[in-house]
């Protein structure tokens, strides 16, 4: 028999989608009702995947192609998952990740021009067939989510320097990308006020944890 | 018409076998000789991928798991064929590096049993069909060359610290090459005098030259 699967439930979305805030709402509200929950964030969350992400976050906007940044975030993906996230699955966890191969998939396959096809070439190789359970779009108007960002004065601002026509195909590509998985995707209008975005996403995560468990889909 | 194109000589094969020293003079040779000659070094030989070299070749023996070692070696690579070797090679030079896609199959493919296949599946997606005309596998008995290396006293020993075993798989791994491409590859004795390998290698290298040159290769 198949131990008990946790659930991986991932947040993605432009910048200043309000993710990041969103996640840690989420994570309370479950720990408050019991249950075993592992925040955590791509590019990093684990330590060599933050070493890698310094190389990504960091820096001029033109410092790799669009293939090699790719192959980084797929690098720091893999240690990721296997340092952290399966092993926190196999324990039967509630994995709450910010951002995950779907940004991979909308900001060098669309944002880039790369193409989803071949993204999803690589993460064939690399990670199998392996996805989220539920994954939550934040979407949002570009110009308003990068003036968002732009107010938290951080450091990380490589990908926020880039032209606004990339955040627009990055934001197309999060659209095709809901539409064509919508099983696993659910795009949620982050222009609302952040108490109904939090219900929505309650409601969409409710509905998941209430389904029968599935097996552990760890290679 | 296709431009003059360079051609691209690698060296291969593994822990001191002397690779280092007989690109540099192998180099000096067709200095002489009038060629135009880069030389260059995998993991690295651009700025980014020697920032990614460093995470590669520092740090404890099982700091990345196989593939996301892999994936690092990878993206240093396209780093690097980018930057580098595909505009050398577009200006018509002879590029010599020192380890390229082989030692991936070699050293993650057969030493750490990810199989030459999913080596090949990774490199297909991300540098398609290019690869070295000529390929010096310098072949050598890892204990004698693990002792060549330790003599060096640099400070990049992360591979040098895995078991005997590994290096033995190593190098079982470029014969395997060397046997499945004969067109491409030279197994070359490297517990010879160096002369005599300096030779050796002297007229594969003419050979390759002499040849009439190729149409530039570069995606």
């Amino acid at each position: 028999m198949a131990p008990a699967a946790g659930r991986f439930i991932t947040f993605e979305g432009g910048e200043g989608g309000g993710k990041t805030t969103q996640l840690a709402r989420l994570a309370e509200d479950l720990r408050a009702a019991g249950h075993a929950v592992l925040t955590t964030r791509e590019p990093g969350g684990s330590p060599g995947a933050e070493e890698i992400r310094r190389l990504l976050v960091t820096g001029e906007a033109g410092r790799w192609d669009a293939r090699t940044e790719a192959l980084l975030h797929m690098a720091a993906r893999r240690d990721h998952l296997v340092r952290v996230v399966w092993p926190a699955l196999a324990e039967g966890k509630v994995v709450l990740c910010d951002r995950f191969l779907d940004s991979t998939r909308a900001y060098q396959g669309y944002g880039h021009g790369l193409g989803r096809d071949w993204v999803d070439r690589l993460a064939s190789v690399v990670i199998g067939d392996f996805a989220p359970d539920l994954t939550l779009i934040l979407d949002l108007d570009p110009a308003q989510g990068l003036a968002r960002a732009a107010g938290r004065g951080d450091a990380e601002t490589r990908y926020e320097t880039l032209a606004d026509a990339f955040h627009q195909r990055v934001r197309e590509g999060f659209h095709a990308i809901a539409k064509a998985e919508p099983g696993r995707c659910r795009l949620i209008d982050s222009s609302q006020p952040k108490e109904r975005v939090a219900a929505l996403i309650a409601g969409q995560v409710r509905a998941l944890l209430a389904a029968s468990p599935q097996a552990v889909r760890t290679p």
